[in-house]
């Protein structure tokens, strides 16, 4: 019952393009998108629908083209904990598009009690006899449904524990990532899928500097091997990101998530991997990166062969963005005056040069004609003379009802300060005024540097301000009362231990409060509550070989707290100090 | 293939016993619970799995039992907006014991787009071809898990929205309640389901009052009539309860759920009605009402007659609650001094007298032997002098390892000052120290009457104090910025209606803020987001006929307001006033 296609696939290796007649049979189609933030923007009352909308696209499109399955680069949510209305209407699109009698054509090589434990389910959702799932997803998660709580639940979770989504590709041992991938079958054609899920990029890039990230891979040589992560891709300050040169050559195909502009046109770097920056499907920001056409990916692989179709989205909200560097003021008259009667002044002149170049924004969004949604507008005034700005807000306002986003469409900058670079563009890129930090760790260090008086008494501020930057990302203040409990916790059990006289309890208190943060420790209470995968055996990225893994329960990152004291603070790499005062012995 | 069996019914109409013998394929087997409160306690670290550990029990019994269906009764969910673990672990429960081959016995003979149309389900979930369900469970909505923000989405949606849950009963045209009936037959027995999802108690109070909630119903006669409600039973305040003669006499069997206090044992009222309250499936609450022990119910029906069978849970636990009136000091010391060489202090005396009392509850609470949790303790201690008191808190230190809630197993008050009733027990009742006025609304009232000076200047009290009790109940904080949004948007549309002069808008916002609330209109904003269904023609409470209804869209609340104006504010029962001082035109 085979049909035959013609289908132009990409060689992994060298690119080159062969038209050849393949077996549709032994063709995986698989439909790849990333960041569709959904939630985002639920409460604005224009754009509260956007985000579902585009969900609905993208899986619309998926079962017009019949794919096997759709491949999501994380952050479906745009919030660690979604509303309820946006868990409800999540649900019940993946109900609409996932279930029915079509038949899955991918076999499932793999152990499911391997790549879906943490989840609770058995099996791969399709071979669940209870539900009858025609669309199969399969999702990592983002930096903002990353898991979190005590019991370590995202919200990707709740969509397995439904049934109706393939959560993988998460790992929560951070002294070594041992990837084991997910193994499926269609004819000839046969596909390694790994997922790793978003780790924060400092420990990562560590990690692979250390050549303590592996893959676990199949004996044989003819699989296709897929990745899917979700990482700082682009340069944000040494460390904080993962080289495109740091995948190992295994790597056919990598799908790279989090960055939020469109590259999904396959870039090969020195190790011969091809890299696919799908971008996300919503502008989260108005930045110019998300300005660029949002699109998904059909991907098809022929067994080591492999061709993603770019395919643009149509529900998308236009977005127009553009700087404008306004001239001298005397320029400036000269050009506009002579229109006038009586000359106007620079800030009216402003205003008449800005309120045109909108206008224009707005015929070039219209001409997209992709859809008719009210499009966003951003526009980066840069001016000469102070005397040029004008109130943002209250002139946004002459755009009601033809702009989305009135409020903001404007941005006046001095053309004089220090200009910004704006090629990074992920939904962590809010901050754009110059004054401010880049980082809001910075912002918090600099405010108790500044105020010495405020500073804590027992806990120790580098831990509470991770946690306050790990509450901005996920947009959620959990992690901060995660912070307090466990550092309240650990201290109560130290003063215990350590039997401390009464007198000397404050001091005391400041000693370990000082004591230099065990970055081991602070990551795992910031992401290692719970169930958590231990490697008995590390190997090198490069190294082929398979191993086994244990999965063991751990019960809490305090539980396995390595013994601490002057001279075992191994596994540290920044910030050496000298020996401190120790623990002061009670008399 | 029908099984005979001997089970004694007992009569809908006179409680007479007897025992016959039925064939089990004409008897519906029904386990009915209600106020699970998924979710409750969540952090707290000793508490936190309770809620999961019952609603697995629950769902365990239903299926040992093979009963037909699960009905729930509101309050599956603790919090409007539950957390993701919360969400996931139930939704991991109900895959767990709803999915599977066990057939199905009952046939559903209702309208499905009437029934289920606000959850977007088109179907019963059993007749769902997409799922494998064998245990059906349908559930209204309480108070904790009521619909919110501009969809009007209840945790209950998402869990209908995977098909785990068939959500029903909710209505929310507040001018007339019509229940239309979910219909079910098993053999022989043909039931007629009516659900009552919550709605404000001083409403439905006035609606019943007014003869506005109507029951639709099956011609012919011979059906089994049962209603489930999630409202106030015991009297809370003029008109903020239904009475239980309110109930028509149609109905057979009402199931009532909000009262946490377990009354399952039907209860006749005049109206030949029956009445089981299984109360909650977990204490939120330290009071009297919440130690009773815990129990769902096994409800049978075979044609006219029903038998309901309590089943105490042994996962609950276990909680003794307590009343000391500590005797005068004198008496005290005489009674208490004879152990000791030395005189205690009064206090040092009740903190002993205090200490036995409380050991002997840890005793009682071991002897209920039916699970090995530690217990929950609540001794009310009433002293008759200041001398008598001390640090229930520190106290409480004493008992830690020993009771599940070291921090308020005791609490003092003054057994001089007027004593409470407590007969009322449902999830509100928290407050119980006597200055604090009844009701977080009173409290508010109170507080803005004693600081004039920080009157709003815009915005109606009423109205915000409303929304934060609501707040209070739901435990989130989406209705006071709901009202806010709303009455903001109102505000700005009359401004600009009525074309006020700009040298008087402070004065005319102070008229608009003083007119008198709509109290429809505020119901909208609280309750009525989103869909809502209207009925054409409202019937009398016990008349019997069937009439259409229409289903009709509306898009918000504010766009349906009624034309309003001096003398056209029909509908409103509290506070009459004069006519005031109507809108200032703008020169």
């Amino acid at each position: 019952m085979s049909v035959t296609s013609e289908i132009d696939l990409t060689m992994g290796d060298d690119e080159s393009e062969c038209a050849e007649e393949h077996n549709e049979e032994d063709i995986l189609s698989i439909l790849v998108a990333t960041d569709i933030h959904l939630g985002y923007a639920e409460n604005d009352p224009i754009r509260s629908k956007d985000t579902f909308e585009t969900f609905e696209e993208i899986l619309k499109i998926a079962k017009e083209k019949s794919v096997d399955f759709v491949l999501l680069g994380g952050d479906l949510f745009h919030d660690t904990r979604p509303s309820t209305y946006c868990l409800h209407r999540c649900t019940e699109l993946l109900k609409k598009y996932c279930l029915g009698d079509n038949p899955v054509k991918i076999e499932y090589l793999s152990d499911p009690s391997l790549d879906f434990a943490f989840t609770g389910n058995s099996t791969v959702n399709y071979e669940d006899p209870n539900l009858n799932i025609d669309l199969p997803v399969f999702s990592i998660h983002g930096n903002h449904d990353d898991p979190t709580g005590e019991n370590q639940i995202s919200a990707l979770n709740l969509l397995a524990s439904t049934g109706l989504v393939n959560y993988f590709g998460k790992y929560t041992d951070y002294s070594a990532v041992k990837l084991d991938p997910i193994l499926l079958r269609k004819g000839a054609t046969k596909l390694v899928l790994y997922g790793l899920s978003h780790i924060k990029d400092e420990r990562l890039a560590r990690l692979f500097l250390h050549k303590k990230v592996t893959f676990t891979r199949p004996e044989e040589d003819d699989w296709f091997y897929l990745l899917v992560l979700h990482q700082n891709r682009a340069n944000r300050g040494a460390k904080s990101f993962i080289e495109d040169e740091s995948l190992p050559s295994i790597i056919n195909l990598a799908i790279w998530g989090h960055e939020h502009d469109c590259r999904i046109e396959p870039e090969q770097t020195r190790n011969s991997v091809h890299i696919s920056q799908p971008g996300s499907t919503v502008a989260t920001s108005l930045s110019q990166g998300e300005s660029i056409r949002k699109q998904i990916g059909h991907l098809q692989i022929y067994k080591q062969k492999f061709l993603m179709t770019p395919i643009p989205l149509k529900t998308v909200r236009p977005f127009i963005y553009k700087d404008l560097l306004l001239k001298q003021i005397d320029v400036m008259q000269e050009e506009e005056g002579e229109f006038d009667d009586e000359p106007l002044s620079p800030q009216a002149l402003t205003e008449r040069v800005v309120e045109r170049t909108l206008e224009k924004m707005i015929k070039d969004a219209q001409e997209l004609d992709f859809n008719d949604k009210l499009p966003l507008l951003r526009l980066n005034v840069l001016y000469v003379n102070e005397q040029q700005t004008f109130n943002a807000i209250r002139f946004g306002q002459k755009f009601i009802d033809r702009v989305a986003n009135p409020k903001d469409i404007v941005k006046l900058k001095s053309a004089l300060k220090r200009p910004r670079t704006t090629n990074t563009n992920t939904d962590t890129n809010f901050r754009d005024d110059i004054i401010i930090p880049n980082r809001v760790e910075d912002l918090v260090e600099q405010y108790f540097e500044s105020h010495p008086q405020e500073q804590f008494k027992c806990l120790a501020m580098k831990s509470l301000n991770e946690a306050v930057a790990k509450s901005v990302d996920s947009n959620s203040l959990e992690a901060p009362i995660e912070i307090v409990n466990v550092l309240t916790r650990n201290l109560r059990i130290r003063l215990e231990q350590d039997d401390v006289d009464v007198n000397r309890v404050d001091e005391y208190l400041e000693t370990l409060r000082d004591e230099e943060v065990d970055e081991t420790l602070l990551d795992g209470i910031l992401n290692n509550f719970g169930r958590r995968r231990l490697n008995d055996v590390s190997m090198n990225a490069n190294s082929g070989s398979e191993e086994e893994t244990e999965t063991l329960s751990v019960q809490n990152a305090t539980t396995s707290r390595p013994a601490r004291g002057p001279g075992s603070r191994g596994g540290r790499v920044r910030g050496v100090r000298g020996p401190r005062g120790g623990r002061k012995k009670a008399t």
